[in-house]
């Protein structure tokens, strides 16, 4: 039997505010939980209901645990189709981005990416392709949002991401720098060397004029229909399957 | 002002039964009608809000036009945010697919994709890379549903999509297949030559047994992280994107 307070915690936990005030975010679905509970991330808490608890990866003693009815449990879950499990996860403290740590391989910088679902799928797709790290800029949405998380079906548990602005980034690092814009070099033509960053911009607007200044090489995926535009985790998606067949 | 039957008659095009029976779909937004009103369809009538009707681009005239309050407007959208113009098209009689007319050239088949997003996603993508024909098999979402068409941001004007078994489909011609799996050879060392059909699958359960068994090339995108799999849109992107680079 959950509490009123407990219900009304982790409903809070929909909005930035709370889970900053709270340090903690919300992930759900057996498959995540079970990924986050074994990873180095610290789980406050698990809400499941009773019949799931077995289908559970290995979940660490010390975790707290409450068993919920399924009525309780629909009005905790963020789903449409709830799946009977819920975990409170802490926020890790924000680590200081080592310019250092760029070096020897290919970083994703994100530019005002809003929409919760393409945050979601460029890291679920980005961990695919081996990145290890992303760095967001302060305006792109947060990543312990519920719905970002949800989208990267367990890959936000692999995967560090930095906040920080990235004009700064770009000025202060000798690595080469790559943006998706519309009007570069093909990506086919395009050599990525063995370290560099992939700048991509937000959903309507693209890469934000002060950081397109600080990009030596402006790079675009040919079009070779008639739509306007891709979608940005599409995009992404492009860029890293390029990086990921030239290793 | 709009009749209670025009609004009821609008909204009962969200579901398939009522699409069939009135062989109409909804296009929303400013691009999207301009580019099915510049298209091979036929629009039935547009409806749009007093400020909207200047920003779109070449509206023949013998499309019916009704000029609808905003309040009016938000009973007849399906978007959050709506542009204010929505348009009625009519569904194009289903064209026999020639296998004739898939030589020459690669053809995507999606076998059970169910999301709508995702789907809308595919056309986008696909025709963003010149496909220009999609075989879905029969148990596909509806490419008419108005989340799909949504997510197509007008692409499917320009892209002919079929229904068809896929099964048969591929036991009946002697184009290369390629089929997207797990177990499959790199999708990096593969040789796609310059015709065959590049087959997709479910996003929970991957393409179906009977169809894989007719598939001749069984493909795989290498996982250099530790995620579980990709969602089918991108995949697909990377299949796309793979097939433009040798163009």
């Amino acid at each position: 039997m959950l509490s009123k307070a407990q219900i009304s915690l982790i409903n809070s936990l929909q909005h930035k505010k709370y889970r900053k005030l709270h340090n903690l975010f919300i992930v759900e679905g057996v498959k995540s939980v079970s990924e986050f509970a074994n990873s180095s991330f610290t789980v406050d808490s698990i809400y499941a209901t009773e019949g799931i608890w077995t289908k559970l990866n290995k979940i660490p003693h010390k975790i707290k645990s409450f068993i919920t009815s399924d009525n309780e449990f629909k009005k905790i879950s963020l789903l449409n189709n709830p799946q009977g499990v819920l975990a409170l996860v802490q926020i890790p403290s924000a680590k200081v981005l080592q310019l250092e740590s760029l070096k020897g391989g290919h970083t994703l910088l994100l530019d005002g990416i809003q929409d919760p679902g393409n945050m979601g799928t460029i890291i679920r797709t980005a961990e695919w392709f081996g990145m290890e790290r992303i760095v967001c800029s302060p305006d792109c949405v947060d990543v312990y949002n519920p719905k970002v998380v949800q989208a990267t079906m367990g890959s936000l548990s692999r995967l560090a991401v930095f906040y920080s602005d990235l004009h700064t980034l770009l000025m202060q690092t000798d690595l080469p720098s790559y943006g998706a814009v519309l009007n570069g070099e093909s990506i086919y033509k395009t050599d990525f060397g063995t370290e560099g960053l992939i700048i991509m911009g937000n959903e309507g607007n693209g890469i934000s004029e002060k950081v397109i200044s600080a990009i030596k090489h402006p790079v675009t995926i040919p079009n070779f229909g008639k739509a306007e535009s891709l979608n940005v985790a599409i995009a992404t998606t492009v860029f890293c399957s390029e990086l990921a067949r030239k290793i």
